[in-house]
């Protein structure tokens, strides 16, 4: 008898760990498994349907990745299953990019047996020297936790921290399945105690503390505001801050990867800030402000048009998951949830100021050109007229991802982009995993801005939309190639072109049945009537449009951090 | 003054870097480079064609990792560029199955600016956190050398090692390209002095001692069998194998790795042998010789029919490019080509037994039927009666992969595929490399066979051959999904189901133009009239076959392989 058959022996509720651990999965709401077969994870996914989670079935594995991504940041986590080595590996760019970007991810990889590890056979899928950890060694780094899973008798409690870790981080984990586990026994009665996913309580006495100092300032300040980022989003902690807002009234603004974290047709919203590259107005009343409430940020280039920032550190809160920093002063080891919560309840009234007006109105340029050309300036307010409630807005990394700074949201819409890691064709795998999560939540749109050079690298996920029946406006701008790179370097070089493509056919090639539609529009006119048509607006199956734009144009804040990117490289 | 101005201010021949790099590739015989442009390449790419080099401008990075890596195959040695983080990550897998499989290709990584790097800036295309080295770690593990170009003073030597440790070692090097250095000065001059690619020599008393050893047992020996595998074509010991076979008349054999390493017109030539899965009558005279001298041996599990070999090491003699064994005496640090040579030189008429026969007729079951169904045991002969001379057959794992081994090709036909590695997808982006290759060297045709599961990977470098006005003939198995992961596991599964797809119609959908040519084809008669047609035969243009087989159909080889994966995955 092995100590394997004895474990099991003892158990009372013996249940396979597979299923163990798709049930998990099913606990903490995910309710689809991205991913593509392989024979290493074949046997696994045979549990799938029994614990309530559909199989996606990607088209490869970087799409499976980027689709993983687009839902987690609508369902709040999600959940990919690749093969070992050529699987894992195709993924990576994807994994990094969700670490990168605080995306929580539960990515389980199918290994070769552990018999077959231990005696380090020449299997296929190795790098044909033996060593099976290798793959780990890439992984570690771009996963906030690692579970091997090797020894039924810790598996259940390795996998319950790992989804923990996934969950409270916000950071891709990484678990290893070999084949010979996928049926081994863990104790199932383990699964009438819920996951614990709460994030550990700020010590009171040092929340406190805390809290006096922000409130100080706060209560001193002449013409605060808030600037709310992207950890907002993914340390979860959108709820106190639309508490702040509302209750303060204070002049509130977002950085670019802060879109959607606070409701836009408040009042006291006040667009974009992102250094020179900010809203109308927008600059002028954060950088005179004389104390920033600065929620979640990410400072990275793209995010601040080039680094431009002019707030000084000496007129900021800094408010994180795990510190909090008032002008040089750092508080570690304190979650900005709860010390926002007190900050809300006790800060009374405060300096209010007016925040610039903001709304979707095209500007003066615009207002009066008889021109038909769909450009960028035009655009953007265009479509912020068009968006509805709880629509998921998905922009490229490109000129989407800078043009949608001019569109001001309705309430409750989630925006999706890649502002810092930046991988060109995440959007349209993101935009599958982010329709499904859609429809899981009924009556929410899914609209992705993607350009024609970006698409082409994922464009096979159109594909796993229509298998899986999804229903997302594409707009594909075309517009000949990769206008970001041609601003930062080589106007006209070829490097820069694509090759022309009927993106409009794609659909149908790929098993479209009767339900899609697909369009070419080239003028404004045809653009509005196409966001008049009701049709449109509620559609039941994929819509993908072909956006013609110029070549060569751009948002202006592309611009601006287009020339930073250029000078810094130099 | 910097000391990079002291540096170049001494250099009489200041040369930028970027171009000293693509000189240098120039040199060793590559005349495109593949990749995809990014803000920290971009301005390198301006060196391209100055350098004789083209840019050939794939879709995604994983697919011009593939592409660079059949490139290499029929060219020797490729090239690859991609940006920081995002592509070089994408391209992972593409590059760990080019050190698994022995591919040289040489890896360029544009990176950012120095000075960001040590700053450790917040920059697009990071992690955030602010560790420029993570990327660098990783590819160690999947490169035999590392240059990071940090400094003018050694960036030359550094790269003139990693050219020839790539073209030696026949496996991917990373160059790491940070943008400050794309201009940096170094010394011209250096171009005059060719890269020396030249292994070392062995040392020749011990030469001489091995080359006594084989010839003792090789001049006793009473049935004695040559079994040439992969690394006799990846440490380019073709030519010593090739007089070998001819000057000995032994019967020789190859693996599946192996196939195309020797001329399979010979009279002598008996083969594939892969333990059960052998073509008919090999496996009885392979495992009942005295004398095995086998090549460049990979023994891994696809390319052994699943560890089948029936051999003892007591009747083997192993040739590598770094040691030889005979029965249990190692003999390490000696290259197999010097020692072929003098075996050859020395052996004298040795025992020589007849091989079994080997054609391309078809098996009996098949000659008289009447079916008009494209089955395996009936395609991969009649593909070997249309093969023609110098043809370069690449075959996705998947029953292509095994199908091949009942092809019996003529003279020099160069055949790719990834046995050991087995990502899927990976033959089409190998395809677009190969048939570039194949254009520069004039009147070789290129014939891809990829299963419909594979290509959806991969599908857009069909776009990449039409851009680069490439002429491939590229059959698309439709046999409704993953056949080989059915037959390890999941017979009737969904997640080994596919979309289906209008293969037929995509090139035109990626902008073919008039040239290409489309069909499909599902009976025997269409396809030996296929094979008939001249024009067919003579492509100037992509030509894309739908060839319909069964779904529940596989080579005779993958089914007793996919059975012991599945075994031993249990």
């Amino acid at each position: 008898m092995t100590s394997t058959d004895i474990a099991t022996q003892e158990l009372e509720n013996p249940m396979d760990l597979s299923e163990y651990l798709f049930r998990r999965l099913y606990e903490v709401g995910i309710r689809a498994v991205h991913g593509v077969p392989g024979d290493y994870n074949l046997a696994a996914l045979d549990y799938l349907p029994k614990c309530g989670l559909d199989w996606v079935g990607n088209c490869n594995e970087l799409n499976a990745g980027y689709a993983a991504d687009g839902y987690a940041r609508v369902k709040g986590i999600s959940a990919l299953i690749t093969t070992f080595g050529v699987g894992e590996l195709s993924a990576m760019n994807a994994l990094a990019g969700a670490y990168s970007e605080y995306v929580p991810i539960v990515h389980i990889v199918g290994q070769p047996n552990t018999r077959s590890q231990k005696d380090g056979m020449l299997l296929h899928h190795t790098l044909g020297n033996g060593d099976f950890n290798v793959f780990n060694k890439m992984n570690a780094e771009i996963s906030c936790y690692v579970a091997h899973l090797k020894d039924p008798r810790d598996a259940a409690t390795l996998i319950d921290s790992a989804i923990r870790e996934c969950w409270i981080r916000s950071r891709p984990v990484y678990i290893t399945l070999p084949t010979d586990m996928i049926k081994a026994k863990v104790n199932g009665d383990r699964l009438k105690q819920p996951i614990d996913l709460s994030i550990p309580k700020n010590d009171p006495e040092k929340e406190d503390y805390v809290v006096d100092v922000v409130l100080k300032y706060l209560q001193a300040a002449k013409n605060p505001v808030i600037l709310v980022d992207a950890c907002t989003i993914r340390h979860r902690a959108m709820e106190e801050v639309q508490k702040l807002v509302e209750a303060s009234g204070l002049p509130t603004f977002v950085a670019p990867m802060g879109k959607g974290a606070v409701n836009e047709t408040y009042p006291n919203f006040g667009g974009v800030y992102a250094g020179d590259g900010s809203n109308p107005g927008v600059r002028e009343v954060v950088e005179s402000s004389d104390l920033i409430l600065s929620i979640g940020a990410i400072k990275s280039d793209f995010n601040t048009a080039g680094f431009t920032y002019r707030i000084g550190q000496l007129n900021t809160i800094d408010f994180h998951s795990n510190y909090v920093r008032v002008r040089y002063s750092e508080y570690p080891d304190v979650n900005m949830k709860g010390v926002l919560r007190k900050v809300v309840e006790r800060m009374g009234k405060l300096n209010v100021t007016s925040s610039p007006p903001i709304n979707n109105k095209l500007p003066a340029s615009e207002q009066n050109s008889s021109s038909q050309t769909i450009t960028h300036a035009w655009l953007w307010p265009t479509v912020g007229q068009w968006l509805k409630e709880r629509d998921i807005v998905i922009t490229e990394t490109g000129t989407a991802n800078f043009g949608i700074w001019d569109t001001r949201f309705p309430a409750h819409v989630t925006a999706i982009s890649q502002v810092l890691w930046g991988s060109i064709g995440y959007s349209m795998g993101a935009c599958q995993g982010a329709a499904l999560a859609a429809k899981e939540q009924k009556n929410r749109r899914t609209i992705l801005f993607i350009g024609d050079g970006s698409a082409q690298l994922t464009i096979q996920e159109l594909s796993t939309m229509l298998r899986n029946k999804l229903n997302p406006i594409v707009f594909v701008i075309c517009n000949e190639g990769y206008t970001i790179e041609r601003y930062i370097h080589g106007w006209d070089a070829t490097y820069n072109d694509i090759q022309t493509w009927d993106y409009a056919a794609i659909p149908k090639v790929f098993g479209a049945d009767a339900g899609y539609q697909a369009r070419r529009i080239k003028t404004r006119d045809e653009l509005n009537a196409l966001f008049a048509d009701q049709e449109f607006n509620n559609p039941t199956s994929l819509q993908l449009v072909e956006l013609y734009m110029p070549r060569d144009d751009a948002p202006a804040a592309l611009k601006l951090t287009a020339d930073a990117a250029a000078a810094r490289n130099k």
